[in-house]
């Protein structure tokens, strides 16, 4: 494969499936000329659809599957209907094989998950792992993981996490320490739940040379990008995600109603537009579209379910950068390096 | 006392003290005539500053405190150093007493539910309190409950605050029955947190007269208004809360920088300025300010430590129309209604 970036796809999953998987890979491929694509689908409901874009087509290699993952699918049906055969299935075999170096789904989120595991594994010294979300800020952008694969961690886990996050950060943004915070209730050292508490000591103590710990955040620090990486269990993670998306959504609601109710503010509305304009392409969630699976011997990046082709475009390309920017190898050197260290005692305590 | 209502300020409480306590009083009192108050404070500070409202002072007594409780003070310290004689301690007291019927407090939050369940006490078969937020919607108004007062939270405690936040619903909202959902990432039967798939099932089949139990909810049915209270511990409460605060405030900081972009922009804000007022308006964390402290033989409002007077006032009106609507009467009433069902069985199971 030498330099090009092979990238598997999932062409049933998603609400659209290859109706936007396929035109969303041709948008990317515009942008990232030297992608290369392995294309995973039901051949009568795919080629069609690709015909109609010849360079993706050129750019692309084509595999039958009989089976698509429905996305209400619960994981353990997914996997006991579409291991070693679904379109999801074999989009993450490629990346264990080697044929692909990162694979992209629209799927439903739990089979998409619980078919990495199997199929991916965790790393090694990697419990469990996490989903990475891209978090739009008053300053740039942040990552906040996990939002939504496990529920609960302990401080091994959260520590992890902040490895994993931070590998990536380095990744995305090119920044060489980038700042993590752990996300609590409260920023005093004695506030707040235990596990994240001891997360906090510890990731202290162990002074990593490839994050710089920056101590607790709070929910409005998410907004305001106080860090680069901010760390969580899955559930409150969810929860966060959903939330600020619900609130942006709220806001425009409220924005348009009032923008429609005099003369005036139409008017001011049709003056400001560009500026309306950019506010919405800012908030637009099409830019930030993509999960991505860490924390496995192999990266996945999940699209959201419900997005457009320029949407899926914008995970494709999530995934083009994650390889070209060498995400896994960067996570196995920090891991590699605080498990020396922690072999060293550097972080002894961690249970 | 009769049909009058007395509302219990601790007037050193809040990043401004009585400077802010005293002035928001008297707004409320502008606004609810009939309101009493019963004030504590140091005299060398307060006195001077009620001077200047006799309306107020004609309206209150006052108490002298010799101690007030810092705001960075932990509720073991505020306990050890302000119980029987601080002026957070003793509106408190009169709430228990009966000198007034509900207590407002712009302190501490740790330090003011620390001392509330020590001089209050939670009520019968109630293991542990709520702080329960009022929650701007598209659809108007919920309640969020716990957003901060616990970590963690068995099926059992999430029962109970369903019940706390469906009377807090009756009586401020007038609805007979209100919705109540419970906060979990996925809204099917299967997912989720363990305690809060129990909670679930059991609010189910316990048919409960008081609510009407909605099922699950996710973070971005908050901001939608789907139910008229939302039930969640106090982690993620607590995040979920903070989040939609960061992001009303990363919105508002995007509009303004975008609006003051290009000439254009500035003149259609200009002519926009009612709608954006509105806006503004909707938006104003002043109007909601309040957290109710639920669980315990009394009600507290814990305003919020930085609001201005016009803040203060609204806390204070909240106080008052909790009261008006006999909000602890409320919750007893349905705590024994279905403990009483419990007993005959309806929810067996229940740890």
């Amino acid at each position: 494969m030498a330099d090009t970036i092979t990238i598997s796809l999932d062409a049933m999953g998603g609400d659209y499936g290859a109706d936007v998987v396929i035109p969303g890979a041709a948008i990317a491929l515009e942008r990232r000329p030297d992608a290369r694509f392995a294309i995973y689908g039901n051949e009568g409901t795919v080629l069609p659809i690709l015909e109609r874009y010849p360079a993706l087509k050129a750019a692309s290699t084509f595999h039958h599957c009989d089976i698509a993952v429905a996305m209400d699918a619960k994981p353990s049906q997914a996997l006991r209907q579409g291991r070693w055969k679904s379109s999801m299935w074999r989009s993450l075999e490629a990346v264990k094989t080697g044929e692909a170096h990162v694979a992209v789904s629209a799927g439903n989120t739990g089979a998409l998950m619980a078919m990495s595991k199997f199929c991916l594994r965790t790393m090694a010294n990697i419990e469990r792992p996490a989903i990475a979300a891209i978090w739009p800020t008053m300053r740039g952008e942040s990552i906040v993981l996990d939002v939504g694969a496990t529920i609960g961690a302990d401080a091994q886990q959260l520590i992890d996490f902040s490895i994993l996050g931070g590998a990536m950060a380095r990744a995305l943004f090119s920044i060489e320490r980038p700042s993590v915070g752990l996300l609590n209730i409260g920023v005093e050292e004695v506030k707040g739940l235990e596990e994240v508490r001891t997360a906090g000591r510890l990731l202290r103590d162990a002074g990593l040379p490839s994050l710089d710990y920056a101590g607790f955040v709070e929910g409005d620090d998410l907004g305001r990008g106080t860090v680069d990486v901010v760390v969580t269990e899955g559930f409150a993670g969810n929860i966060a995600l959903k939330t600020a998306e619900g609130t942006a959504k709220q806001i425009g609601e409220y924005l348009r109603s009032a923008m429609k109710r005099t003369f005036l503010a139409k008017v001011g509305y049709i003056l400001a537009k560009s500026a309306f304009d950019r506010l919405r392409d800012k908030m637009d969630p099409r830019k930030v579209n993509g999960g991505v699976f860490l924390g496995l011997n192999g990266i996945v990046i999940k699209s959201h379910g419900g997005t457009d082709a320029e949407g899926f475009a914008s995970a494709v390309e999530l995934a083009y950068e994650m390889q070209r920017n060498k995400l896994l190898d960067k996570i196995s050197q920090d891991l590699v390096h605080y498990h020396r260290g922690r072999f060293a005692g550097a972080t002894e305590g961690v249970k």
